[in-house]
């Protein structure tokens, strides 16, 4: 650390190396470079338009800065620890490209507003890269449904066979999860998109600039209206670590799901060697990482979520170094959200199969019929809380006698109540039981068909 | 607990006096009473609607329901902890009211479907009214605001004196945090605003419902398209968590600024006595405890967000009993956040008041006019970085011959550049840097002026 | 509102109500009153026996507040939200009662110490209650444990099938963690049992008090060594939300194993009527709500440990209002884990069975006994990673024979490698799988037999 | 990816690419190759101590992991993604350096264990690490607090003035915090040091081992008694992350205060060059930035706690691979905790300045002596609560005059109470308010004197 830092002039000594190593935050916001170099050249051409530098000005800064971005992927430009951070790397290697026109690009902006440009810019692409992964993920949910619209598998509720299901049924329900997570997205899209490029250090500039020309540029929909609310917000952080945290929640749910359906004891789906690993000690095993691992990265980032909450409260307007801890576990969600979604996107189209003939006989096997029958008495005209507690006490004398429902004999139910009829047995059968389900939202195959249909169609409309 | 649940037909024995304790919900789901009311009024209307019960069978629903109503609001209906909870509670007044059709409510329902619709009901309303309060608190910003266009205040980086600003402008901030907030659950407020009526326990019913018209009496804007999402959904209440959230944290930095201001080092503020108290022990004390406890409160509310998250996480499909977590959370949250939005609108309007001499003696006696040097020489060609080094080395020397900027010498402005001519010292005075700060989104009065107009503006939108 | 506050003479208008409400914690804080009784008492005594009040005083204080604790117990004082915090309300009713003499109760004490004091009182009770809970927790596994020493259940890993094991094994492994957790809370409690009192408000006293005397009064094990330390400390609070955050992971995995054993697919376990409910609509259901809702409740302890953290974070010395919000959410904790650990605890002694002859039937139906295959030969000299890929490969081509490793014909074996021999079906029965195990610590039946008793001795041991 | 899995006899097809990406914890388990390898080495002797291996092979085993030991410090050894975690990674490259003997080290051992063995090594020597960074940071203070034991310092509650206190006071308080760290990862640490090694899978192994020989050779005080608590305890992380928290939490409340005293508005500290830090555009700024680091990255510690509890919840028996997320967080923790302690202790040391005339003219000028009027009154026979009302009012007339307690005569005191003295001014000097706090653990010079010199002692002793 032999070089002065850029803001050394008022300082006499030099940081502690320690301390120096301790504030550099390089190491991670390189991750923004492109982001940096963008809103940079942005910033150069908004200077020249309002005369604030000359054109050529203009032009050499923007052209300097686009000779670092070569530079930078072509791995010739990589800034270490004594560059303190990505802004002030780019800033010097721009003077000595370009020469002192590069000691410009810094008027009538301040490295706050300008991180700030950069986040926003960052986080913009990669919402729209996850909405994208939603779609992807919702797709895939589509195409098994499909398939699967008339096959059964036991519902539950307390894990608890409850009542038995279209299959297709219950994929769509992970299909709406997403398809919210995807308009919540757009929603949280709204407040990340809009400029702080020209709230300066806190306060404004006194250069007569125009920050709606380079949020134009930048393809901003609009500029914040307050300068101190420009450069500490990190609402549109939070929001968005919230909007992944409820990503996470669903893939956590149907992991879940995933991983008890491997079971021996469930066997409702069979997983592919492409998407399961073994152990290292027991010959036999086939584990299902992909979604345990998706499973445990749901802590992380609501952890990440928590952190950022931590860091905002009690804050003192306006910009706190503390801000520069948003990025490390803004960058880490990106990326777990990203990867978890690759990876139940890939498991589910490649990497599991239902096993469509043990779910058939499952559904037959239980009492999840048995709202059916109170469902088939209240129909009849018995209260329904009446027709229940009948049923309740069948269930409870056909558990002692070793029976399920369909095997009792028509005497026994018309001892238990006069209005049942010979159609109780039809009534009772597994897929008549899904397909009398027929409510909108509701089981019944029926529902489901229009319920897919609705599904294929919105998930054009998402595509726009 | 001598009587048997309402579900115990199927059980021989009655549950275990504790276990019914740590089950029974009655003890804050009595706060949903209102809406389980006229939840159970649309369902009953609906399955007259569709004849699934007789005419008067759903006149004799709604009237019984709509007795229970008034028995609660004078107090004669307090249901203990042996009704488990609010659900079972009224449907076994209902059935003592009516007598048998009371046993036909629950026909074509679940209290899976019946408590989801509850809590939105229960959330939308307190949306509303937190949004009502929002308003007021930005109301209030705005009258104070309006007064202090042209009060300086110092203005902060690093909690280190940045560039003063027109305290207007600081208040402004908060005003737009309030803003995104208010956008925020309106946001939200769509995502609760859709009924699960009708989702039955997870696979919708087999009777002939009309979930729309349901919706339609009881002013939902759509429902849901799938019934096990339908009952095991929370994202609504995890989105309303995190928005609460954001404006605890807004409420929070604004809480530690009154803290800050309301110190014998800054004393930026005076505290009425209606909104301060004392100590027991020093007799000279005056707190702030209201900003102080609404700072604290942050954490709370950051805490029921977390927890709610935890219960979601890898749940799996339907409903799980883990869901009966999610109301007491919710609803400290909304008595948080409530409370906090009103002691801080109290306080801003009643409870200290600014004290402008002090104020304005603050933003003379600093250095917090020495970027205006520097863009005062970036305006004259020099280039910024350059100008900033200069500056820097003045503030040494300048520091340490216990001198500030507006006491130097003309000359001494002129050895360090000749660009440096007598109308520097207009340049640095406090009212003219702040005057200076022109940009758009910027603290210069014009800005301010112009910002205070629209926000007055926006506000009336808001309204409506 | 009509009172003024104790502390309004430096005021000279009342607090605004809304004010008072939001400030006050009567609400609360009367939970601590036979705390607060019992610590004023010792205050009082010290006072005399110091000679800072005279001995009649002394005993006047000490009685009038025996008196109160009488009142409060019979239900006659029952202090409003007038009263703003249980300290004034009781140095008020004091002073109704004793006259003057109880205007020197507050003499060389400051409610910041007091209401440390308080709390740690509450929670060293609170804590043996919670370690006594534990004790009976973990007499009840080993109770269930000792039938089931022989009883082989699936062991997994991923929740996949792994290695057959013992069924009291299993439960021992939650015995240790019980143990952990009974250890753990008595490292807290060390923590916990120090003497705030005497601290002052901040500083100390200018009274010569004798803070050692009170705190042996109180069974404190000693006393704060720094006053500023002392009134803001609330470590002992967080490391206690620590302990009962781990107890609730505890509780919550094996509420989790508790949920999966009574499905229909595992069926290891049967629910008693006396710890399960039923279904508003479906007459079949007998729900684990008891484990779901443990699990649940693991949200909100962890939030609260998290809200506790939030709080404390960034305050600067000495005593902040802030500190006010520790309370509500260690009493819920309190609350929430002693009714767990009760629940939990019912449930194992009178809530479940074990299903033993579908657990034998299970161990014999998977490949759970393959490693000991690749034992078998690295016992006999092949390496283990060779052993390993030979069983590997065996075990693929038997599931695609459709076959179990116990079908497996001895030429089968010994042309897989041959170091077979007959000896090979012995080694994999599943009974000798898990007595093989015998390493210290394994499920092998001698070794838990040992573990047992260790077991057994131990909790004695915990009881002192 | 080319190369199979170590596990993939039992597979077909190999892993999808992004599936192995995903699955893969290379990337940062390879932080643990040191402990992997002194673990193994344990193993590996301990395995030939029981004769389960040859002498030779054990001593094969030995010298080849220990080649690896020199190739990773050579920087030779750079498993790539494709070893999927270290441990194997390390077998592989072992296989290669002894041939197949290599394939024995597995034996009697799983990946389930063996991680757990290394974390704890990990973890433990990070512990003694932090230990010791405890004490230098303790011992800054110390040297620190030496200094200023008669400097006087406003103190504060509520962050209003309440009564001055001598400096070391205040910073002993920080002391005593670091003192209960040290003692609480202590405590942290026996329950990290106990050995899993030899729990296997889950279960336990078939083969004669020796935990308790390995556990020595690795310096664990003890083993697991159960195996499948062995692989699948937490509670040590989880542990440690809250002594991690709390660490947090004491360094950010020492970083709030440095951030408030370097202000303008208080002025109680400078500064100095080597740990402060400027801005990118006002040349006169020099900002806190490393306690407002440390403040920040306290959420992010918060965030890895929160992370691992949810992880943890709900888990069932035994290892599952959300467990593979218990290290990130962790790593992170330990990096973090350790940076910032040994940033605030240069900043302690060498970046910051008392400025103590500053100090000194503060404690004058405010109502801080206030208690001790009413102490004074007290000591002559007021009952407390009426000399503080007393007080209270002359505090009230003397702001409406503009007058500091010393200020008013004695006609004035003696009006208000005839108990008043010539020796008043005397007892309300600032110096006298400090030194009358004589009571333990008190502000008063003798007190902290005292407290100084037990601090020296326990230090030395927590050396040891």
């Amino acid at each position: 650390m032999t070089e002065k830092q850029t803001w050394s002039q008022r300082f006499e000594s030099s940081l502690h190396p320690a301390i120096a190593l301790f504030n550099a935050s390089i190491g991670f916001d390189i991750e923004l470079i492109e982001y940096d170099l963008t809103g940079s050249q942005a910033h150069a051409k908004m200077l020249a338009h309002t005369g604030i530098i000359s054109p050529e000005e203009g032009e050499q800064l923007v052209a300097g800065l686009e000779q670092i971005r070569q530079e930078y992927r072509q791995g010739k430009f990589q800034p270490g620890v004594d560059a303190e951070d990505v802004h002030f790397a780019v800033e010097r290697r721009l003077t000595e490209i370009v020469g002192d026109v590069g000691k410009k690009l810094h008027t009538a902006r301040s490295r706050n507003d300008q991180v700030g440009t950069d986040t926003r810019l960052y986080l913009r692409d990669q919402i729209q890269q996850i909405k994208s992964q939603l779609r992807e993920f919702q797709t895939v949910l589509l195409d098994i449904a499909e398939q699967h619209i008339e096959t059964l598998i036991p519902g539950y509720t307390h894990l608890q066979r409850a009542q038995p299901l279209s299959l297709a049924h219950h994929l769509l329900a992970y299909f709406q999860m997403a398809k919210r997570d995807w308009e919540r997205l757009g929603d949280v899209y709204r407040r990340v998109n809009i400029s702080p490029l020209g709230c300066g250090a806190l306060a404004g500039t006194t250069f007569p600039i125009d920050r709606h020309y380079a949020a134009e540029l930048l393809n901003f929909d609009s500029v914040y209206a307050n300068s101190l609310d420009g450069v500490s917000d990190r609402d549109f952080a939070i929001e968005f670590l919230c909007a992944a945290s409820l990503i996470m929640v669903h893939l956590s749910r149907l992991a879940e799901e995933v991983i008890l359906w491997s079971t021996e004891e469930f066997r409702f789906v069979t997983l592919k060697d492409s998407c399961a690993t073994g152990s290292s000690i027991m010959p036999q095993k086939k584990n299902p990482d992909v979604p345990e691992l998706v499973r445990g990265k749901t802590g992380r980032v609501f952890g990440h979520l928590q952190a950022m909450l931590v860091i905002m409260k009690g804050l003192p307007l306006a910009y706190n170094k503390d801000l520069q801890e948003d990025k490390e576990g803004l960058f880490d969600t990106v990326n777990t959200v990203k990867a978890c979604l690759e990876a139940m996107t890939i498991l589910l189209r490649e990497g599991l199969e239902f096993r469509t003939q043990r779910l058939a006989e499952a559904v037959t096997e239980d009492f999840s019929n048995a709202t059916d029958v109170a469902d088939y008495l209240a129909a009849r005209g018995v209260p329904f809380r009446e027709a229940y507690n009948l049923v309740g006490k069948v269930v409870k004398t056909s558990i002692a006698a070793g029976k399920l429902l369909k095997d009792l004999k028509l005497e026994e139910w018309q001892e238990l109540h006069p209005a049942f009829a010979a159609d109780i047995y039809e009534a009772i059968s597994p897929r008549q039981v899904v397909a009398a389900r027929n409510s909108y939202g509701g089981t019944g195959f029926a529902q489901v068909r229009k319920a897919f249909l609705d599904a294929r169609a919105q998930i054009s409309e998402q595509q726009e």
